[in-house]
């Protein structure tokens, strides 16, 4: 239920993927795979410009990348749904055991602390 | 509204972030570099398995795609947010597109007739 | 010595960026984050294909895949030179490490055994 | 000849695949999918670093860099060897055409005029 949304673009991917006969193409393995081709391209757009160049686009930049963070979340939902799992409850998780694996009081403003999160 | 789910996300990393001070390593083009590089982890669960093996993973392989994904999607969350779009309205758009773009009756059953989705 | 290819590749890429005032983009951060865009653009040649298609490219993939290849040799030739290693030296040392961390007796023919080499 | 490095390391590739029953592992679509792990691990070790802070790693750094870097390497130069190409003729030849595609007199300072290269 609170992950409506989620589920909503599950369905429609699922579908969209029915109506061409892809779902065949669909194994875990594939989607996964594609999925890094569009975070490649997603990072693609930022290769060359500094930190603040990235922290104020112009419209067709941001545009771009728009695009290519749909394809991953697009992606995403198609591998969970496959899979069979919630992305929102295993994101939450993760949230959890990172604030366990990083105290604040530890690991404050420091990069050397954490390598993800 | 509709986006509930991602939205309290956003808000948990933000928090997250600024608890640690870490929001200063948080430019977009990091995270879409820290986001790729998640990405890398969650294809590399698949890297020897075939496509038969992806769609039956045993209990331990699930949990690692699953933790890898929920990274792909904090990033991915946490970028969007720092650049003010929604991710729900992008996927949807995208797939608006996809429709347009690859017609059931011409792309049916052939991977040949598209790249990505 | 043993190295000359690479050396020479390393030569051209440095004069190309000097030409066109680009050494400037090229910092370690952005030559990694460019060759990881490019190692997706590969992965995503194979994304849908099986393993048997893989194997046995027709002419336009396979120029497709070669392209792409050389793009991902080519930046990693060019973080090397910045960061002042030699790649085939390190090349030979990781499979040194292989040869001692994954022993052929031990891990025969199994994937479980082995995550990268 | 003039490739003689990376011909060794294809063979010791080669050898070590074989020793361990592993080339059954190592269709191309695999070897794809291998490297781009490897080049999301590489791109990891530079995240949270400032372009300036890439540009003077210290020597743990350095070491994780290199290793990173023979991965995405051994990965290349297996996955030539198995569709056949010659991965330094390949990079020349697009540097050949990178040379047309960017007239150093039209893109001289811009990264807005290239993508990749």
């Amino acid at each position: 239920m609170s992950s409506a949304p989620l589920a909503d673009l599950a369905a429609r991917l699922r579908a969209f993927a029915k109506e061409r006969d892809w779902d065949q193409f669909h194994s875990p393995k594939n989607l996964a795979m594609a999925l890094v081709g569009e975070a490649g391209e997603l990072a693609a757009e930022f290769q060359w410009l500094t930190e603040a160049q990235s922290q104020s686009l112009d419209e067709t930049q941001l545009a771009r990348v728009r695009a290519e963070s749909a394809d991953v979340l697009n992606y995403l939902v198609r591998l969970a749904d496959k899979l069979g799992f919630d992305l929102i409850a295993a994101a939450n998780e993760k949230i959890d055991v990172n604030e366990r694996r990083y105290p604040a009081e530890k690991v404050r403003g420091s990069s050397k602390k954490y390598t993800d999160y």
